[in-house]
């Protein structure tokens, strides 16, 4: 068959998840917790399945999920999401996006993502005949010259993709930067996908600013939604997507063909588990904490870095130790310090090499340390 | 937005469930089991949660999953399917077959269907830019008529959809059906999307006619398979597809953006309950007697039937009771003798209406008898 992702091979992460497996190294690539989940969230699961919860769920999800994620993200964003019809439960953000994309991107559209990008955006537009309008980040602080961003509007545009916070530069979206995104699409037909997986992952008391909180963006958004980043489960692969109902109406439409609903066991538990805000709220603090671990942990090496301001990513700068490229640079750390990394270059228009590395720190004090103990080594 | 499938609404499972729901009527109409998923195969998915099977699979699913999967295909239907390359777990049947039409329909494709179609496949195609040239089986006995097909094949014809055992008429395809598709398909570029989610479910002794039978037909093909049908559990959206190396590697192209990877403990828990054999070897009696069950209370009514072949759902004849069109009446059965049923027009050629309800018998004994109790004094 003639390819439709032609210049697509396996992505980063399973590149470096297995290399990290093979040299028996330390996977700080790849972004998942090495801890475990919640005991209660797992008996939850369990519970939902002895209950008979093990048959199709409601296309769009379990009401009783759909309602409580309304009842927070409206409390929190001061916003008015309906269950009934604003909310869809997916199978992982993943999922969620890739459904947006197909909902509505025809041939020829334009959609304009920020670099260094999340690597499923591009092939998924290309998939269905959209053009990529790369936007490249600044380089030091990877904030968006929104100047720029107006000159790429074209007639043709017809989607922006923000990911606040951000993946993989760990950076945040100001409320400043909303708002010039606000104004920007203002009186125009673009839709906003705005992927914010790392919602409750915002460090230092800043307030995580959701497209949700911004009227002039949330009638023209898709908010994308990840438990498995929230409760420490990615391999559930458990989301959910946020739109105005006209929007919501036409995902549901390509939703019901893609996967027709998304685990029913797994979402009770979620329902029953989001009723104790403390389970998400927690999590800044929590993750704050190993961010600092880690940071601290190579205060003393050659690495060079600002702190993430969200996620559960951290950038490290290598230029003052070597000159090689990153992805070499990476699988060397990897091969030969046994530590696995991800190089960022692989994310940036024309894959740009700034000598950064992404590390994740969604691991166990433990093994922060030990990274730590390498890092300051190399 | 420009919507992407206008025609498209609620699927009629969503519609007819919803109904039943409403009327608290036997919801004998959306395909799920109304009894419970194995004990033990639900004890595995806590040990697997327990056990810290939480985080990302791998993108095309747990080796040992796919190793026993191949071994077991390899064994049923002397194929060889390698588990490295050529099985990939799913989120459900549903999600592999959009993601076969994702990476193969290019604007303009032609896909050949036999009517009544399940439902998923024509909106999936037209996603994609591709044209439905739909083909009516035989109204009697729901078998093909070959010379159509190759009348209807053309320079752009790039796939054909089978489904075997079928739903939603039960009929399954014999090896000379086969044999003649093989025959058909021959120095094609042809792809075959055969849908056998249904696979072990098939009465009589007979053997099902897998795709993964027939060299002619495996070189060119993309199977999926539910395990959501065959454990009970459909609510998990767990499935899989085996495909030749060179056509899963452009799968897996689209599936690693549409969802990554499929529920990691779940697959942990299908990984184990598929050592014991007799786990699927079972379905087919324990279905046979359902349907004997179900035909058994039925004979003293008003509706006429040919006993199912394969799958869980039984087609019921009513033009002895009434002329009424099938949707009218399986609305009025709904609402006034509290008994939901799939009215089969929906799935036809041009909503041909034959006076054909579809039953679905995945029901307790208990079900099943009172569901005839109703059907007789209809
Ligand atoms: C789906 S694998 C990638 C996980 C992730 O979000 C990341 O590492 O950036
Ligand atoms: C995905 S809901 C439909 C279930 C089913 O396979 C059927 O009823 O035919």
């Amino acid at each position: 068959i003639n390819s439709k992702l032609p210049e697509v091979s396996t992505t980063i992460f399973t590149v470096m998840s297995k290399m990290a497996n093979e040299y028996n190294a330390m996977n700080l690539s790849q972004g998942f917790p090495n801890f475990e989940a919640s005991p209660e969230l797992i008996n939850l699961v369990t519970y939902a399945m002895h209950k008979g919860y093990n048959q199709y769920a409601p296309m769009p999800g379990l009401l009783s999920l759909r309602d409580i994620i309304a009842e927070k993200t409206n409390s929190i964003h001061a916003s008015d999401y309906h269950p009934e019809t604003e909310v869809t439960i997916t199978s992982g953000a993943t999922q969620a996006i890739f459904t947006i994309i197909a909902t509505c991107i025809h041939p020829g559209d334009e959609v304009i993502i920020f670099k260094p990008a999340y690597d499923c955006y591009e092939p998924s537009v290309e998939l269905f005949g959209g053009t990529i309008v790369p936007i490249q980040l600044k380089t030091a602080d990877f904030t968006v010259n929104w100047k720029e961003v107006q000159e790429k509007i074209t007639p043709k545009t017809k989607m922006v993709i923000i990911n606040t916070p951000h993946n993989p530069s760990g950076s945040v979206f100001s409320k400043e930067d909303m708002l010039q995104l606000e104004t920007l699409l203002k009186d125009t037909d673009i839709i906003l996908l705005s992927d914010e997986v790392y919602e409750h992952i915002i460090f230092d008391n800043v307030e995580h600013q959701s497209a949700a909180r911004f009227p002039g963006l949330v009638e023209r958004a898709f908010i994308t939604a990840s438990f498995g980043k929230t409760f420490h489960t990615t391999g559930w692969k458990m989301g959910y997507c946020l739109a105005p109902k006209e929007l919501m109406a036409e995902f549901r439409k390509v939703h019901q063909f893609n996967v027709f609903c998304s685990n029913h066991p797994m979402q009770y538990a979620l329902a029953e588990y989001l009723k104790t805000p403390e389970n998400y709220l927690s999590l800044s603090n929590f993750y704050q904490e190993k961010r600092d671990l880690f940071l601290s942990c190579i205060k003393d090496s050659r690495f060079t870095f600002t702190p993430a301001a969200g996620t559960y990513f951290q950038l490290l700068n290598y230029a003052e130790i070597t000159n090689e490229g990153d992805v070499a640079f990476a699988e060397r750390l990897t091969k030969e310090h046994n530590i696995a990394s991800i190089p960022v270059s692989v994310f940036n228009l024309n894959r740009q090499d700034n000598k950064v590395l992404r590390f994740c720190f969604a691991k166990t004090d433990d093994t922060l340390r030990r990274a730590g103990d390498i890092l300051c080594r190399v």
